[in-house]
């Protein structure tokens, strides 16, 4: 089989005016970005927003391996078999980082005859979005430093500065820095630090924004600092907010593309599913709910991770209802979470299967606490042998819980058309209004939050909290965080709070070490261990291998 | 009157798509980014290659006061005359830098009637181009980041390491930094800084490549460090080329924007003209001189930095022969440099203005030495008065000089016709083959390029060296550098090294405290002073008042 990105190269891609046309989008809601990209303005969603929302269905997956299992490559494949069976579906999904398209990944758009296109695009600038995003929030730390350097009115105190610079890069050298160095002309001297720019606060509220306005008010909520007295610093108080929402208004935009058999798609935002709400924008859903009958999304990581916040934040603040859960996974996996190394997955093994495949359980389970249908694919790979799938399918039966075998990413649309006859079947079986709640209610503790997630969700005994998070709790309390949901910064590898615990893990506690505001996403992150927030490259670069030829053509993304 | 973003929002813009078609420029050549903005492909760029060039104009200045005197303005203005007078004109600038909007400045696109649009996209993230210098800057610096942290194979000194990380934005506390902190995980610390975009080798390099492929190979020579044993290091060592020419793939494409008279604008690169040669992409002028009976373009600050660096650097590597160069002065200007203060411009002082015109002289006489003829274009300001006009008059005349009062800030086009017909006298005079030769020949020593610079455009006695200056001329030499022409990095506002010498100095040396060696962009940096390479924010910076509306509507960029 040819590599991704041959296969996204010999695609047909219909011009995005047609795309538009097709779902009735008017030629003035649309703004073109080259050929095959759009952005889609104001106007669209003005004229649109007494329309009937289509049903939601969100593609989440169990504890992913370091390889990942093809959770989007699932839910690009499940889009195109809606348009097989006759459904009228538009995907919202993430966009993807730039930084990591050069360390191990090489890409991150689906993969096979699952792709959204153009993939060498979407990988790299696509609209801009990414940009935008990193020039907000380094603006604001300019500012502040700035404010700082100026004479210091605010009195905000060097040691306390929460937000950090930014770059949407893989640079594990920017982690831990001091700026300001040069003498009294260069800034004041501080600890500081780069993050990822999808693991910033400015694209979790650009996620959940309604709209440019709401943008703009939730930049000015940003707690950014604390002065010498202990008072928190907003980031209105540096009047930061407005030149913010300025560098965002193209930004704010959902943006159109299409997958490989031209299954409309729309792709904004992309914020880290460990240390924020892993999961595209409201405005994109809400869009797609309009367009389709059926809105497919998907949120980061495993279920633990991404759709516990797709359901518990994003739902919750966005008023949304889904309508079905799929939950993808694959042989390799299961037998990776019952304890075979990477190295050994191609070959059979029923006994690691039977024991991993608790894993595909809990996830299921958790998902159906939300009171929603749940659908299993399987992502099959040709090493799957027929004792396997067996194990699968009696596991399936069990629970009693719907499956697919999924082969979108070898043939496309048409290796997922069982796959989407199941998931139609379960969402109308719950028909518009689905039996959907949220986990915890607004009005609990932070505490009790924490624990409904780590109980009912993680599996764990209970909530251990360091004393400095002990201390953020007091203080995020008295600045109104107690009616917020919480967003779990966790390893994405166990359910757990530790990556080494696979399967599922049983008499175990959460740490949480520690606690931050993010007032203008409106959530509280709590820290279950060390998460990364801003990567590294790998010893052997992807950049090494990626290149672009004189006519434009990019190899190396894989 | 109103302020520029005002008459910006009120003016009537045509879709890209028709500046296109009145170009002749096919569909298929043009790739839009929204509705009033496009880049132009490799296909135009091909299908125009054996079209016979029209005239090139180079529009330059005296030595800017600090509030700067209206260049871009003028060539605007200039561009859009030249359609009144029946002469079609194509328009070649530079891309503004995103960090000093939120600064002083708030944009630069031209003002008044005579400015490009649409304004708020150029001055905030236009098509792109910045981001994606941004990117592959950095991502070089990761690599080699990740290099020496990875067993450091090359044996780079983490002491040596020439090329610094970037940001469009002005933030002084990231001039001097310390990364890699954080234990062994975390990188290798050492000294390192960021330069704002514009000021990277990255962006020279754009602006002086003549294709794709020409990029790569360019960003494949960047020298980047040294190793423990002195011996240089290439970005192609760390195999860093291929990825960062995919980063750039849409950003070496050149893009077409319009004046508030609909005059089309090739708009493409922006290099710093004090740290790089200050001058729009190669491909932006040579697609302009395709496309239109005259390319207008400027170069930036006074013509002692930019023009010099235009003519010398720029013609004489893509072989362009302009056939007039256009000086803009004012008399606010002029009366700075006769010792005015800047609080006092708005009051009538002839004998300031006659002892500060030596500074236009100056630069008319310098440009003369080129072989072209020269125009000069006074950037009227309803404060000039007739006993100031006169004065410039008389000098005009003694000098030989064709002249013009140039109102296209107050009336766009109409206010520049007089301009433009002296232009085109001074262009059809000269004719096609121009006596344009450059100052320097090629195969003299970096020392005799320098004082050929020093000598007969700064009016400096010679050229003094430091002993660091020194032990790098040795070095560069030993890397092949003389054979490669001088860009060096001195303050605007002085035909010297040194900010206060205003007027016409005379009986310095210039004194060279470093030599920098851009392998990649193809030039020699020889350092005159301390240049500032990463602008700060000042107290009350630009960005608290930048705003944008619900509707996307942005106010604050004037």
């Amino acid at each position: 089989m040819l590599s991704d990105i041959e296969l996204a190269q010999q695609a047909k891609l219909k011009p995005i005016a047609d795309i538009a046309r097709e779902l009735g989008i008017q030629e003035d809601e649309l703004e073109p970005y080259g050929r095959y990209k759009a952005k889609l303005n104001e106007r669209l969603i003005e004229r649109l927003q007494d329309r009937a929302d289509g049903k939601l269905v969100l593609v989440t997956a169990i504890n992913p391996t370091p390889a990942g299992e093809g959770k989007t490559t699932t839910t690009a494949g499940l889009g195109e078999a809606m348009a097989k069976i006759g459904k009228k579906a538009v995907l919202a999904l993430r966009e993807p980082s730039l930084g990591p398209v050069f360390g191990i990944k090489g890409g991150a758009a689906g993969g096979g005859y699952a792709q959204v296109l153009p993939m060498e695009d979407i990988n790299l600038h696509f609209t801009g979005d990414m940009h935008a995003i990193t020039a907000a929030n380094n603006l604001l730390c300019a500012l502040l430093d700035n404010h700082i350097q100026q004479g210091n009115a605010l009195g905000i105190d060097p040691r306390r500065v929460l937000v950090r610079r930014c770059m949407d890069m893989n640079d594990r050298a920017l982690r831990n820095v001091v700026v300001g160095l040069g003498g009294p002309l260069n800034g004041v001297p501080r600890e500081d630090g780069f993050v990822i720019t999808v693991a910033t606060e400015v694209m979790a509220i650009l996620c959940l924004a309604s709209d440019l306005e709401d943008l703009k008010q939730r930049f000015g909520r940003m707690l950014v600092a604390y002065t010498y007295d202990r008072k928190p610093v907003y980031a209105r108080d540096l009047k930061a907010e407005g030149a913010m929402a300025a560098l965002m208004r193209e930004a704010v935009l959902p943006n159109l593309v299409q997958t490989m058999e031209n299954t409309p798609v729309i792709m904004h935002g992309g914020p880290f599913a460990n240390i924020a709400h892993g999961c595209n924008s409201v405005r994109a859903t809400r869009l797609a709910l309009k367009l389709g009958d059926y809105c497919i999304t998907e949120a980061g990581f495993g279920s633990d991770l991404g759709a516990e916040k797709f359901l518990d934040i994003k739902c919750r603040l966005a008023g949304l209802k889904p309508s079905c859960v799929v939950v993808v996974a694959t042989v390799r996996a299961l037998k990776y979470n019952g304890g075979v190394s990477k190295a050994d997955l191609q070959e059979e093994n029923v006994p690691a299967l039977e024991k991993g495949i608790v894993n595909l359980q809990a996830h299921v389970e958790n998902m159906r606490k939300y009171g929603v249908p749940v659908v299993v694919a399987i992502n099959r790979f040709h090493t799957d042998t027929a004792a396997e799938l067996a194990v699968i399918d009696r596991c399936c039966e069990e629970m009693g819980v719907p499956y697919a075998l999924s082969e979108v990413f070898a043939k496309g649309g048409d290796g997922g058309m069982d796959l989407a006859r199941k998931v139609v079947a379960a969402a109308e079986q719950a028909g518009q209004s689905t039996g959907f709640s949220c986990l915890y209610p607004d009005d609990i503790p932070i505490e009790a939050k924490l624990e409904a997630i780590a109980k009912n969700i993680y599996g764990a005994d209970g909530v251990a909290y360091t004393a400095a998070a002990k201390r953020s709790l007091e203080n995020i309390r008295s600045l109104g965080g107690d009616a917020l949901p919480v967003c779990i910064a966790k390893t994405q590898y166990s359910l757990s709070d530790n990556a080494a615990l696979l399967g599922r893990p049983r008499g175990f506690e959460i740490t949480i070490r520690d606690l931050r505001l993010s007032s203008g996403a409106g959530f509280v992150v709590a820290y279950a261990g060390d998460i990364m927030t801003m990567p590294g490259l790998p010893s052997v670069p992807a950049a090494e291998k990626i290149d672009v030829d004189g006519k434009g053509a990019v190899s190396g993304l894989f």
